[in-house]
């Protein structure tokens, strides 16, 4: 049987458990010009979340009993199209689910000579090149400027704090527990950190770690941190809005000081992004980022849940609530 | 003698006549490569507000005692400079005074046979260029787009509507009475347009007027119409941050809904921008805005305040609490 998790009720505030149901259908049969995936990492992150709601987000919704949208590392292991064989592993788009079927739109070989086949959502995956994009194509970086992340020790925050220091730049990161924040300093090599936690003036933080100003913020979180951020500006400023977690798990929305005028006085900008706008450069990034991975200039941390896809649910809550340092995954079988 | 406006306090909320003081001083002689000037109309704009506070704006404050900063039309009166001789009509930034020197920095002779040499502070000078600039360079504007301008009475927001006409765009504008409603309706030919005081949910409104959504909203006021734009943003849409003059004069600053996760689902940008950032590309600007205005493409009116120097405070407190239509001046002298 093929197990999957729909969505059975639309969250309030944070997901919990009974939002998900986990069901049991017919493994699916190829078409001709189809191929049958097996999932072996499913891949949890925070977008997921928005998709849960009724109200639209930049994709449609998921709908109630409909299987959970996500990413995943999967195995061929039936194959009626000309261009898979038995046993390529591929990024596919099935969602949260043990098998599924494509016709190979969105299907993306991953070559397991090059890094562990997990990177195929993470690194060598959609979070790198949300940071590669962000960064590089929206943020404009120049070597030598400063720049501070939000979420620096997610899967996105911390490819973006290296692709950085890879450019010759001075960066800054933001996490939320000490561990995080050693692992940033430590073994990534940011300039400086802080744990968000135990900082209650943001503007005075950043102020201090930023004397001349930051040239480039990348977003994954918003709320009181972004807010700070305005003041703090250089000339020409960019603000990155890659993700607002910190929102999007509320009960009540958050309201905040408004910050328009300090676009004027500092002449900055500020732009949203998805990955998939890029998507027609998705190849020559990931030869990039690949070969700056086996070169050790791009470092990774995965967080694993094992146990199967029954744990999807609590590993996602978990990654929404900081529990996951680098890439959540959830580890859903085995290769063959 | 020479009088001056000076700032005499900051002030708190909007500005008191008592904020300023009338001084006379010598009229000052210009020395060797300078020019007199004598001061013919003063322009009173919103960003001098930004001036009068302690913090610093985008440009520096002007301190106690000092001359009120600003833009004018001026003729000179004496010259020891050898580009301008005695009797050229020049824009300006002396300052609120009857009289100042320039070594020629800045000086933009004005024609007057192409329009009233009032439009050098106004559709022909740095409001003008302020929306050609604004709309075209920064907010991108298509053939074919929808556009939002707060503000559209005044002298920017007229420009930018007319300017979006022209480049065969639809455009509504939000504006704060009735007569200057019919008049970016019946004057300008905006496409829509709404007062703002008599609306309740912009949201709704903006949803009404826009229902493919808006392309870019060229953004005067801030505050509440503002937060109504991001929701009704279309794909890739551009907000250009031109003033917030709804916020200028608050004793207490405002909150708002946070909004930036409407940049990710929209892929979004936000930008802001002064005139000034376009300086060497003036010229060209100019001639093509003086084509337009002798086509009649390209309409515009004044609020003069008459009575000289001595009226520039009140003029000024008229205009931001709404009080003009277009360009508010200040007539201080006849030109010779």
């Amino acid at each position: 049987m093929n197990r999957q998790i729909t969505l059975a009720a639309r969250p309030v505030g944070y997901p919990k458990e009974t939002d998900f149901k986990l069901i049991e259908t017919p493994i699916p049969t190829p078409e001709d010009g189809q191929v049958l995936l097996k999932t072996i990492y499913l891949s949890v992150d925070p977008y997921m979340r928005g998709r849960m709601n009724q109200v639209r987000s930049y994709a449609a919704n998921v709908e109630f009993n409909e299987v959970m949208v996500g990413g995943v590392v999967a195995q061929v292991v039936e194959s009626r199209h000309s261009e898979f064989q038995v046993g390529d592993i591929v990024n596919a788009h099935i969602g949260w689910q043990e098998y599924g079927v494509s016709g190979g739109d969105g299907l993306r070989k991953i070559d397991p000579s090059i890094a562990p086949i997990s990177t195929g959502v993470g690194i060598l995956g959609m979070p790198g090149l949300t940071a590669y994009f962000g960064l590089l194509e929206v943020g404009k970086l120049q070597k030598g400027e400063s720049v501070f992340v939000s979420g620096a020790a997610g899967a996105v925050g911390s490819v973006v704090g290296q692709i950085a220091k890879i450019k010759g730049c001075r960066v800054v990161g933001s996490a939320g527990t000490d561990e995080k924040i050693a692992y940033i300093l430590d073994e990534l090599g940011f300039d400086a950190a802080f744990n968000y936690k135990n900082v209650t003036d943001y503007y005075a933080k950043l102020s201090e770690l930023f004397p001349d100003g930051i040239d480039v913020y990348f977003d994954n979180v918003g709320g009181s941190i972004t807010d700070a951020v305005f003041p703090n500006l250089r000339l020409k400023g960019r603000v990155v809005i890659c993700g607002q977690i910190s929102q999007y798990n509320l009960e009540n929305p958050e309201t905040g000081p408004r910050f328009l005028w300090h676009m004027i006085t500092k002449r900055a900008r500020i732009e949203g992004f998805l990955a998939s706008d890029f998507s027609d450069r998705y190849a020559d990034a990931l030869i990039q980022m690949a070969e700056w991975v086996q070169q050790g200039k791009l470092k990774y941390r995965e967080t694993i849940a094992e146990g199967g896809i029954e744990n999807a649910p609590s590993a996602f809550i978990s990654m929404l609530k900081g529990g996951n340092i680098g890439k959540q995954l959830v580890k859903i079988a085995d290769a063959d």
